[in-house]
């Protein structure tokens, strides 16, 4: 807001190199309204603005610049304020922006680190890609059960303010298993003299530092909490991961889910930072993956090309009838795909789906089929239209259509999603266009086949 | 996961009324792990538990369960129960609660709180619903600039451990103004005859109570926080808001613009707990609006009836030709829409969207109308079908056709979600399923007018 504001002032005081007075009219800030000022400078005037800051505040400011940008400000710094940033920065969001660059270029960035620093991120580096390892910070505070309370804040000042949360302490053993966690605010309620033990419960939720961010982001909805501590294979603490990265994350995925249930390859930056033909790749695969297979209709169709031209009426309902198909095919998997995203089903419930769609199904398919009845006779009957002598006959025809394609349209939308869960796919591909397509194909053959059984002799 | 193992044990013991047996059992377990196991168990016997825990425990195990699990819990504890359940409450968690049920069981339920348990509760319903002050709690500590740190600790261990939160000491004037807040953790480092002041430095962010909802996720996203202080239209402050409330906000949120974007009206409770007729409501009603509309293509059908019967070859390719455009616009609407959620587009740039989708559109456009004229030519060549003599015409018609419905699709769908936010509806409600309605009529449209200039003198 206040950054917006001053934008103007600063490119000026950037272009007559009036450093004091752009010194003052910074120091206003905060980092959060400098970070998004950044956002809406040109990266030369991000990179003069950096030079004169102070050190500690640019590498804060750095922190909560998207990383694009981030990359931006590596180039166009000197190796010396680069190193000075890169050491600065929580090691969490340093993981972050190092996946994001070419491997050479990590390789040049690992070399400019303290080689305290440097192990921090190789180890957390070397955690696999979307894990929880790659995604928290090793910058927790740990506590020994036989301390006093007094040795516990003489140690929490000798550390100082530098830990990125002091809010809960957790107590380790001689071999660094994680044994119990401490809020700050019991540690300073009790009295000076009392131990850490006497304050434990051994009660504590902990996270694999292996596991999925998945978990961790079903952990926190779970447990009302701030932070969890992580924990490796043999149980010792190596780190912390904070709810604002869970926030940051649950956003990420909420979108990719969002964009593969259209037919989308998940987009990996903002609407309009995605290049032109990235975004022509990403939407066209999926656009021309459906034609292919939407192309069946059209020789679905051919094998019914007699049964048209002797009865074109027939030809007049199919947009109708097939897109109502797939309109209840994309309702009940993107209403299966979320439980399942959500926790609220798994894979040994899907009977439980399967008997709850066949009831849905069929409600829903005998109203569309009533309504599609009454479209036939009142449009005959109004004089609109007219269906032949046999327009009875049509209309049951689109009648029962319409209650067999959404019946099998919801069945498929409701079952596909656990299909492709247990072969091991993600069921948010499971998209809307994708559900119609399969539905558009095998609803025709249903169309066809009704109206054979039932116009054979009259129309057909 | 424990509660899980324990379960036939719990049951056993119930049934056998061993109180002992059960206190002992119930002793291992967390409250977290207590109000899962309690989801798995019927009513009677969650009461019948209820009445053997400690009070204080009672309490807190009440908050962490579902809100229908609340309610009969509600109805099946005595009065004294409840009324000591309902005081222990956070204040957040008891709105939430009381939000959910009827008028006339909320004022009983507002009669068996304490005097000022009942301010509050009532203060925090007076605020307009989906509100930021509906979800705020007003546990939170307020200290003054002119307290030295040694009198702020003291202030702390008087009012004690129930605050939600002590990690954030908010600062306020004679006049409950916020002026600033301090973390707990700098507090605990400062020398005890420090003032407060200080400590001060006049940057804080916070919500006004009767901001929507959306705003608190939204800003929660920006400052990488674990609480933000709520205040009046007076600045003063009123409550505060945590980020693990934000966390079920910003899932739900979620939820209702998934389900919205496939065409279901938002269900309230997870997909099994709702009910066969409330859930075939809330899809049956967009089914049905989405059918009448499609009830168009019929009519634009009729209206080409003559062409289709000279030329029936037109007819095999309408739903290839309809469906591409719907595929094509629900991509371009669920990117819009998404990113106008995540707050990456704004209306005043509706134009780059519409100047980006042009050329986006032109691109899947051109694409899938080859794959179309290519699919024609090699049915033709293989002998697979025959699209008559002037099947060159055909496939031109077909690939026009595409090139047409694609970009029409892509502008419909990315252009809806800004005319919605205009008009001040939901952009979410721009589903897959409503754009691919839209399309499809005007899309034979499109594709009629193709074939009857191209095709006019040959076939038509």
């Amino acid at each position: 807001m206040l950054g917006q504001l001053l934008l103007p002032e600063i490119e000026e005081l950037i272009e007559q190199r009036d450093f004091v007075g752009l010194r003052l009219a910074l120091s206003e800030l905060t980092v959060i309204e400098m970070s998004d000022l950044f956002e809406d400078l040109p990266p030369d005037d991000v990179a003069v603005i950096f030079r004169i800051l102070p050190r500690e505040q640019a590498a804060r400011v750095f922190e909560y610049l998207s990383l694009e940008m981030q990359e931006v400000m590596l180039r166009a710094l000197g190796h010396e304020q680069v190193a000075h940033v890169l050491n600065e920065m929580k090691p969490d969001d340093r993981t972050a922006l190092l996946e994001e660059l070419p491997s050479e270029a990590v390789q040049k960035l690992l070399d400019l680190l303290s080689p305290d620093e440097r192990k921090v991120a190789r180890d957390l580096l070397g955690y696999p890609e979307d894990s929880i390892g790659r995604r928290m910070t090793t910058d927790f505070v740990a506590i020994r059960a036989t301390w006093t309370i007094n040795q516990v804040m003489e140690h929490l000042r000798q550390i100082g303010k530098d830990k990125e949360t002091l809010n809960i302490l957790y107590v380790v053993d001689e071999q660094g298993i994680l044994i119990d966690e401490i809020l700050l605010r019991h540690v300073v309620l009790a009295r000076p003299n009392q131990l850490v033990q006497d304050l434990m419960d051994g009660r504590f939720a902990c996270l694999p530092a292996r596991d999925d961010q998945e978990v961790a982001v079903r952990e926190f909805k779970r447990y009302d909490r701030t932070s969890l501590p992580v924990v490796d294979s043999q149980n010792k603490l190596v780190g912390i991961i904070t709810v604002d990265d869970i926030l940051d994350l649950a956003e990420k995925e909420e979108t990719e889910d969002v964009h593969k249930m259209a037919a989308v390859e998940a987009l990996d930056s903002p609407y309009l930072d995605v290049g032109f033909w990235s975004m022509f790749r990403k939407r066209g695969a999926w656009l021309s993956a459906l034609f292919l297979g939407e192309m069946l209709t059209a020789s679905a169709m051919s094998y019914y090309e007699d049964a048209i031209s002797k009865a074109v009426v027939l030809a007049l309902f199919i947009p109708l009838i097939v897109s109502s198909g797939g309109n209840s095919g994309s309702q009940a998997s993107t209403l299966v795909i979320r439980a399942l995203a959500l926790g609220e089903l798994n894979l040994r419930i899907w009977w439980k789906v399967l008997y709850r769609e066949i009831g849905t199904g069929l409600a829903l398919g005998f109203l569309l089929g009533l309504l599609g009845v009454i479209r036939v006779h009142l449009w005959q009957w109004l004089g609109w239209a007219n269906y032949s002598n046999h327009y009875h006959l049509v209309s049951m025809t689109v009648g029962l259509g319409l209650v067999g394609i959404v019946i099998f349209g919801t069945l498929v939308g409701s079952m596909l999603p656990f299909l492709f869960r247990i072969l091991k796919l993600d069921p948010a591909v499971v998209s809307a266009p994708f559900v119609a397509t399969l539905v558009d194909v095998s609803g025709l053959l249903i169309y066809f086949g009704i109206a054979t059984v039932m116009l054979k002799g009259t129309l057909l």
